[in-house]
C-alpha cells in the first residue's frame, strides 16, 4: 500500500543554513516527490560532523540544507527504482553507488563515476533542480548527496543503503560517515595486522573510529596525537595506548614517533586534513613498509612539500574516501559487526538531542565537547 | 682448494674515473683481500647504465671505480662468510640483502637496513676503507656496493647473489639492475593483470624491461612515451603497442593518455626521473585504481607540486628500488624465467665489447644508441 504522501509535496521541518556562521533556522520547507531514479526518505536520525561545520562556517552556496550522516525510512520511490521500496530502512550515503558504472563494477574502488562525493553539487542530477523549497517557493540547495537536516529528504537511489530493519536507527546513522571512514581505513586500505603499531593524527570521531578498527585488528600499539589533552581520557576507552600532544614537544612529531615505535610506525592515519601533518605522518612511518592513510580533508590551496625520491623509501601514502567501502554493497555487512558486538559504536554517541537543538549540537562539536551527537527528527 | 691468490693483494686492470666527464683510465690497480663478511669477485661481465653515467658526469667522489651491473665468480671469501665460496657464480647487487636485519626478515621490503643502495657511500662498511688502491697506494673509491669496472672487486657477502653456474655470465649481469627493476615494478609493485593498459614514460632499458614485464603479464595496451622517435622502432620488438612523442603534442600528455585509454591508464611507470613526468604519470592514471610506479631517479632539489587531496582520487603512487626484488633471495628465481625462455633478455644487449672499449660504451649510451652494452673483462 503506497504511503498517503506518495506523489505529493510534503511540508515538514528543516534546519536551514541561510548564511555562513549564522544559526540554522528551524522552519517549514516543502519537499517535492522523487523524480526518476530518486527516493524520498523520512529522516529519523542524523548526526553531524566537521564537514557540516566547515560548509556552515564558510562562504558558499546558501540557503542550503546540510547534514550527511543519517538514517531513515523510505517514504516513496521514483520511477525506475527497483531495489528500494516504501518502508525500507536505509542509511544515507554521501558517497553513492550507482552499481552500473565501470567504477562500481570494479572491486578496486568505491568512487562511483556518477554518485561519488561532490561537495560542489547542490542540486539533483537528473534535472539540476532542488527538491527543497521554502513555502514561498525559493529553492533550498542540497548537500553531499544527502541533506539530512530535514524531516524528509530526496536522494538518488544509489545514495541509500538498505539495512536490516532490526538495526536501531539512532545507531544506524553512525554508519553513514565517520565510523566507516575510520574502520575502513584500517581494514580495507591499511590492512592493519595483529601486533602492528598505529599512529592516529587527530582524535575526533574519525580518529577514534581508526582506534576502534586498530583495536579490532589487535594492533599492539595505538598512539593518539591531538593538541587537546582532554581527548586523551576518552582515547583510553578506545584502546589508545600512548599519547602525544604536539604542543608539549621540543622536536618534530616524527622523531618522537620513531623513538616510541623502534624506528617508525607501521601505519599512520591523518584524520585532520592538514598538509603539515600529512608530511609528519609520512615521515613517522617505518622505512620499507610504513603506510600512511589520509582521511582528513585539506581545503587550503597547498601542495605536498616532499621530494619525489621520498617515495623510494618503501613507504606508501594514499587517501581514502568513506574507508573504501561501497555504501550499498558493504555497509549492511559492517552493521552486522555492530550487531554481533565485535564493533562498538555506542561509545561514539556522547549526546542525543531533539532536532530543534541542532545549533547546540553544532556548538558542542565546535568546542570539542562531543564526538557524535545524534539528533532525533520527526518527534519534534 | 683455495685459489692461489687467496689472502693476497691482486694487481689487475680497472677503468678508473679520475675526474667528472673525463674518459675513464684503464690502468693497473691493487685489490686487497676481503675483510670479514666480504667476498672478492673476479668480474667477468659488466654492463653500464645511466646511473654510472650520472656519477661520471657530475662532480663528486673521485677517483672512483664505477659500475654496478655485473656478474662474476667468487675468488675468495673473508671470515664469517658462510653462504658463498670460491668458484660460486654470482650476480653483484647494488641493493644488498644482509638477511639478518628487521627489513630483510620482513616480506614487505627489499630495503636492507644495512646494505640498501646508498650512492653516498664510497668505502667498505667494516672499516670505512677502500679495497682499491693505485700502485702508488692512493685509495680509489667504491661505488654503489659493487664497483664492477675492475677485473676484481670486493663486496659485502650480502651484495652477491649466488646463481646457477649454467647461466651465461654475459647475460647474468643484466639481472643486476635494469631488467629486474623494470620487470619487478610490473610484477611485484604494480601487479599488472591481463588485459590492463600500461604507460611507460622513458624508453631506455628500464622502460623496455617494464614493457617486457607487461608483455609477460598480457597487458592489452602498452603505450611508450619518449622524445626520441628512434626508440619507437625498437619498442615494437618489446611489445609496445602505441607511441607518444611529447614534442609532437599540443596538449598535456595526460589528456592524450586519457583519450587513448578510455579515461586513464591502469598503470603508469616513470622511468626517467623527472618530477614533471611523475605528475603527468599520476594524472594519466585512471580514477579509482590507477597506480603509478616511480623507477627513475630525480636528482634535482624539487618537490611534488600536487595538492594532497589528489591522493583521494583512488590512485596510488609509489617508488620502487630494484623492482622490489630481494637480491639474494629472488634473483636466482628471476633468472630461471630467462632460462625457461618466458623472459627474453637477449634483446636488451645491443652491443658486446671488450673491457678496454668502455669509453666507447659510455658514448653509445649517452647518444641513445645502445640499450645494454655488455663489457667482457678478464680477457683484455
Amino acid at each position: 500500500m503506497p504511503s498517503s504522501t506518495e506523489g505529493q509535496t510534503i511540508t515538514c521541518k528543516a534546519a536551514v543554513a541561510w548564511k555562513a556562521k549564522e544559526p540554522l533556522v528551524i522552519q517549514d520547507v516543502q519537499v517535492a516527490p522523487p523524480e526518476a531514479g530518486e527516493v524520498r526518505v523520512k529522516v529519523t536520525h542524523t548526526s553531524l560532523c566537521h564537514t557540516d561545520l566547515f560548509f556552515w562556517e564558510n562562504e558558499g552556496c546558501f540557503p542550503r540544507i546540510l547534514g550527511h550522516e543519517a538514517a531513515g525510512i523510505v517514504e516513496s520511490v521514483g520511477e525506475e527504482v527497483t531495489d528500494l521500496e516504501e518502508g525500507d530502512h536505509v542509511v544515507l550515503l554521501f558517497n553513492g553507488e550507482c552499481g552500473r558504472c565501470k567504477q562500481c563494477k570494479s572491486e578496486k574502488t568505491n568512487l562511483c563515476a556518477k554518485l561519488k562525493v561532490d561537495a560542489s553539487r547542490s542540486t539533483m542530477r537528473i534535472d539540476e533542480k532542488c527538491r527543497f523549497t521554502t513555502k514561498g517557493g525559493q529553492p533550498i540547495h542540497h548537500f553531499l548527496n544527502v541533506s539530512s537536516f530535514c524531516e524528509y529528504t530526496v536522494v538518488e537511489a544509489g545514495c541509500a543503503a538498505k539495512i536490516d530493519p532490526s538495526t536501531p536507527l539512532n545507531r544506524a546513522c553512525l554508519f553513514a560517515c565517520g565510523v566507516p571512514t575510520g574502520i575502513g581505513a584500517v581494514r580495507n586500505v591499511a590492512k592493519v595486522e595483529k601486533g602492528s603499531s598505529v599512529v592516529i593524527f587527530g582524535l575526533g570521531s574519525v580518529g577514534f573510529a581508526v582506534a576502534e578498527g586498530a583495536r579490532i585488528a589487535e594492533a599492539k600499539q595505538i598512539i593518539g596525537i591531538d593538541v587537546n589533552p582532554k581527548k586523551f581520557d576518552i582515547a583510553k576507552d578506545f584502546g589508545v595506548t600512548d599519547f602525544i600532544n604536539p604542543r608539549d614537544l621540543s622536536k618534530p612529531i616524527e622523531d618522537v614517533v620513531k623513538e616510541m615505535t623502534n624506528g617508525g610506525a607501521d601505519y599512520c592515519f591523518e584524520c585532520v586534513g592538514n598538509v603539515d601533518l600529512v608530511l609528519a605522518a609520512f615521515e613517522s612511518c617505518h622505512e620499507g613498509w610504513g603506510r600512511t592513510v589520509l582521511l582528513g580533508v585539506e581545503v587550503r590551496p597547498v601542495t605536498l612539500n616532499m621530494h619525489p625520491m621520498k617515495l623510494f623509501d618503501g613507504k606508501e601514502i594514499k587517501g581514502s574516501t568513506f574507508g573504501d567501502y561501497k555504501g550499498k554493497s558493504h555497509i549492511p555487512n559492517l552493521i552486522s559487526l555492530y550487531k554481533d558486538k565485535s564493533l562498538d559504536v555506542d561509545k561514539f554517541v556522547t549526546h542525543e538531542l531533539a532536532f530543534d537543538k541542532i545549533n547546540e549540537a553544532f556548538k558542542l562539536l565546535m568546542e570539542g565537547k562531543s564526538l557524535r551527537t545524534v539528533l532525533h527528527l520527526n518527534d519534534l
